[in-house]
């Protein structure tokens, strides 16, 4: 079996965006039409899915996505609390839809409502709300609601700590993912993704946080950033803070995914970091969507990446599939009760 | 030959720091007295550096460190323009006096005076200075003065333009390096740095300038931050964003250090970067300062990930010399007249 545990819906129906654009424009112009989530028919979203996502999935041979909104349009810096609230319950109410239609494919996880200053506790009840009513198994925290400014604090203040204790409650992981920059320095998905994986890896070895919560699970995406090339920096660094071995600091707790876009990267991935560690993903269809013209196939195939490492079947299995359903343990309970 | 092009005086006698202090203090309070340049003996700078970089330069066998000002003490985001000039103009002085008393051994690389909404403009004639009156061969040049915050534009815009013509008329290159950071979600050495190097990128394939500048040349420190362990992302960006590809379109002007501090990343370094494009540095004594319990050498005795790549002399002589007299042609010229 083979769980891709990073996907966005990044091909929503039109009317999903004009519900967007509508809320963009009485924000500026506050006599607008209030905004209204898009109506959408079935045919829409499946046509939207089947030509993207399902159809790459099964040439990938891929069984099962969790699949979020889109996140570079998450846009927590946009507007206010009403509004990313609204957004919020409209993107995660578009991907129970597509979970409804494709039980089999694609199994949810949850943007949250996020603004910039609002206490995060305000973030749990969406949280509950997606995990207990529509199924969900995880959600994407941004810990950088700003949009590139880094206001918030560090994910190891306090400041998060209400919604850690929900995501404990709850048992569902996150993955940590931050949304589109609107910092003129950070292209979103070349450098303010990247950079805030691995400025949450370094958060990480600062603090103690999971001392105050051991079962904390978070996924750090993109392969963990620029952390597993900096790999012996990383170590150092934990060893001149006076911290604990990384393995038993952070690494009992954080993840990071193979979305990493040509063998070499995965070859380092799986040479530095443990097995255990690793959750198969590909961020497909998302940043990178072109064909490599060196290897014929999509930069965002990584599957062929972990087919061609040389371990063991059992090994691969973990990545694929064993290291996603002990970090989504509801992820595992669904697929128990199919008898999967 | 071994010429290492990453190296800062983080080892300055405290006179230097009590200068920064007062600084700081006046700063604070303007009745204090005015702060002045520390007073230092020649023994007390030699003292400082036989015991540290001269020692471990010799230890490892290099036999020449481009040095500059520690980085992480530029501090560009306190005070203001003249307290920048002031602390900038001592540090290069300083490294001159290094210089002198150690010309085998170092050469100079300047800190540059910038302040978070100063025109670049006004870095030139420190810029000047140091290559024509102290005879540096090339500078570090901060694209956050900010400290993290990162409201600069980024370095592709013009506002950056004045000085690279500067660059250009004095045939110098550029280390693109941050200094501290002011904002708690950055770690100096574990976040900062990284991501600036990541972004610094990132705004090259965004951008066109080495079209309007083909000569100029740059540094991208710490390995290229994330950037080789990314390189599928950033090739496949390149081609999103219809750029020519990364070979023409970016490296042909930038450069990538070797202060990568373990085996698997200095492979993966030179698995997919031209071995053209790679110089060999340290950072020492500089972000991790320990003795990696894997290896029992430091984590940053770069020289030994270089030595075990199975690669040849004249290839290694390149990482380790040729390169870094090519893009610093000042340096070239001052080992030509040495006979070196």
């Amino acid at each position: 079996m083979i769980i891709d545990c990073h996907g966005h819906y990044t091909t929503a129906p039109a009317a999903h965006q004009k519900f967007r654009d509508a809320q963009l424009a009485r924000l500026k112009d506050p006599t607008a039409p209030a905004a209204q989530p898009g109506a959408m028919s079935d045919d829409e979203i499946r046509d939207s899915i089947e030509r993207n996502q399902l159809r790459l999935q099964r040439e990938r041979g891929a069984d099962l996505t969790l699949f979020s909104p889109r996140a570079s349009a998450m846009g927590h810096h946009i507007g206010n609390e009403a509004i990313s609230s609204a957004w919020t319950r409209a993107n995660n109410d578009l991907i129970k839809r597509v979970v409804d239609l494709y039980p089999e494919n694609f199994v949810g996880v949850c943007q949250l409502p996020q603004s910039p200053g609002v206490p995060i506790a305000n973030s749990t009840a969406e949280l509950e709300r997606c995990v207990c009513e529509l199924g969900f198994v995880g959600c994407n925290l941004n810990p950088d609601p700003s949009g590139g400014h880094w206001t918030s604090p560090p994910l190891t203040d306090r400041h998060w700590y209400p919604f850690y204790e929900k995501m404990i409650e709850l048992d569902v992981p996150a993955m940590i993912h931050v949304s589109a920059s609107c910092n003129p320095n950070f292209h979103a998905t070349g450098a303010h993704y990247i950079n805030a994986d691995t400025t949450a890896f370094m958060q990480f070895i600062e603090g103690d946080l999971f001392r105050d919560f051991p079962t904390l699970r978070f996924i750090i995406p993109h392969g963990g950033g620029a952390v597993p090339y900096h790999w012996g920096r990383y170590r150092g660094l934990a060893d001149m803070l006076k911290r604990p071995p990384l393995e038993e600091h952070v690494m009992k707790n954080v993840f990071f995914d193979t979305c990493v876009y040509h063998q070499a990267g995965i070859d380092l991935l799986l040479r530095v970091i443990d097995i255990g560690n690793i959750l198969f993903g590909s961020e497909m269809v998302g940043a990178v969507r072109g064909i490599d013209p060196r290897t014929g196939h999509y930069f965002d195939d990584t599957r062929r990446y972990i087919d061609a490492l040389a371990i063991s079947t059992a090994e691969k299995e973990r990545i694929f599939a064993t290291n996603a359903r002990r970090v989504f343990p509801r992820l595992d309970a669904l697929l128990k009760a199919r008898g999967q």
